[in-house]
């Protein structure tokens, strides 16, 4: 891709200066730990002390994956279309967790294998079809190079559409099979083995996991992936969502918006758009460390410590509504705490 | 201490129906993990299927220490009654979070080595002071034994005083020089070495924590300490808020309330609590790991996980505010999600 939108590094001055103002704060030096971290990234990705993120948008990319026909998940394909209609009739985890964080939800078809353009002709979800789901990626690649770049621009296009109104962005998806296929880019990109990066998806016993892995390296055998080059990867073992969050991620951080990312296949595009950008893992927020075994691998190549740590392994974006909390309360700690001035509080003796 | 209130144990059943309900709801079997190990326990606590906690209250229990005289802290004693102006009006961290959780703060003068008489008067904060301040327990016992009940009797009070219009506790503290009372605690209790037990507190360097260290097994020679009478180890080596936060844990579930646990020094009085009355540590919620390194030896000894892990060293009862919305989620999962038949999704294939 030529035309990927300019990503701007985050702010260090800003960055500094809000270190400055929080050490003036009354408690002990850095007391309140990761959520002085975060409340100092915030100041450096907003350019402002007083970073407010009001409207908070959650987007769900759903896709279909071809790759299902070999027996890797634990639930049939179809799946991935019965939850568009409950994220659309609001029966879904996210859509509790999004309403409980006051952040609103937006459902993208991204190639689900099922007609739902009566939905988006509704408007209860956005379509951004490539085709009805990717090709089985065990057989041949998973889709073409042009379509891989249609995925991407997908993202960053809703990003250009909505960033008026849009302070925050969060990124999570569906997908029947979509951890083998980040499972399969994981690798890729990392240099790792099969068994390294694959887990148990929604729930698979050992024998399934076996299977799982066998089939990743068939995937391997079969293709010549190029860390060098993300889109071949994305192209020949990826998704269509998972292309769409990476171009989401880049469009979010081209507005020098924080966008949060959730487990395991949004880290996956994280890797994805990093790599086609690096500017862009600054402005990056892990809401929490998934389950899944490969999502430690995605943490430490971008060195990113999630924020919550609960044995989840949901995927639809469910970790990020839970991090807005921890976003807005590192916030209100910058600028509603007393300092030690303003308080009459003895400094330490240090 | 004869007359503690009586403590039922949760109840099973109600969590047995939990799991139950949780296993129709639409996601793979347990995949939101913690939060719903959470939902689960809370309905046991409850004996519902709907817990609800609208009223939040958070305690902070301000006590000095006379064992500051031996330099085992960064700030100096004064800061105790400085916080608690500074609570009184608003600007410290733990009354940004609770504003943020909408959760009130009630400051409960415990032994502050100040006059607050005028704030107890103006209603501004509650007066259970014993006397101001405890004394050098390097030289002597921290406190007689009827101020040790004392103690824990003024926090079994205030839950008497507020249950009626109370749905949720959480247990906070302020007091310069407590994490040495309760580094000495947690070592009596776990049979651990001073080195075990004793961390930075507010941010001592290295000089300042060898010196912490040797303040501490000078009182370990001092004093006998019987683990198998826990108001001989609060009264020798402890804090009155000590003893307050775990009479309040005691009265909390006596009343079936949970009650939301901080970091170092309120998990030292759970310790405290659950030595007292096993039945009360199912009533528990620890809300984060603290960076002081005896808190995970608590953990460990009363099963608990906590649910934040941010790298926070504050106390005050910081972490629970935080902690506060991960209990309204969860307990939102429970009573809004749809369910595999009213959703018309497939099941897995387990």
């Amino acid at each position: 891709m030529n035309n990927l939108p300019r990503v701007d590094p985050i702010d260090k001055e800003y960055m500094q200066k809000a270190h400055d103002h929080i050490l003036t704060l009354t408690m002990p030096t850095w007391a309140l730990g990761d959520l002085l971290d975060l409340s100092k990234k915030l100041c450096g990705i907003s350019r402002t002390l007083n970073p407010s993120y009001v409207r908070k948008k959650i987007f769900i990319f759903a896709s279909d994956h071809g790759v299902t026909e070999e027996g890797v998940s634990l639930f049939p394909k179809e799946v991935t279309a019965q939850m568009v209609y409950n994220f659309v009739n609001g029966g879904a985890a996210i859509n509790v967790l999004a309403r409980h964080a006051n952040a609103s939800t937006v459902v993208v078809d991204m190639g689900v294998d099922a007609d739902l353009s009566f939905l988006s002709q509704d408007f209860k979800i956005a379509d951004k079809k490539i085709s009805r789901g990717t090709k089985n990626m065990a057989v041949t690649e998973a889709m073409s190079r042009s379509e891989a770049e249609a995925s991407i621009q997908a993202g960053i296009d809703i990003v250009f559409d909505t960033e008026m109104n849009t302070d925050l962005y969060a990124v999570g998806e569906m997908g029947i099979g979509n951890t083998t296929a980040s499972s399969a880019m994981i690798a890729a990109f990392l240099g790792l083995s099969p068994e390294e990066v694959t887990g148990r998806g929604t729930g698979l016993d050992d024998n399934g996991l076996l299977k799982k892995i066998s089939v990743i390296e068939k995937i391997f055998k079969l293709h010549s992936l190029n860390p060098k080059d993300p889109i071949d990867i994305l192209q020949k073992v990826g998704g269509f969502e998972i292309g769409a969050m990476a171009g989401m991620i880049i469009g979010a951080a081209h507005f020098k918006r924080p966008v949060l990312i959730d487990g395991l296949i949004s880290s996956t595009a994280a890797l994805l758009a990093g790599r086609l950008e690096p500017n862009v893992i600054d402005y990056m927020i892990f809401s929490h460390s998934s389950v899944e075994k490969a999502h430690k691998h995605i943490c430490l190549a971008l060195e990113q410590k999630p924020l919550l740590d609960l044995n989840m392994r949901l995927g639809e974006g469910s970790g990020t509504p839970l991090a807005m909390n921890l976003i807005d309360a590192s916030l209100k700690i910058l600028s509603e705490m007393a300092t030690f001035t303003s308080a009459n509080i003895s400094k330490s003796e240090e």
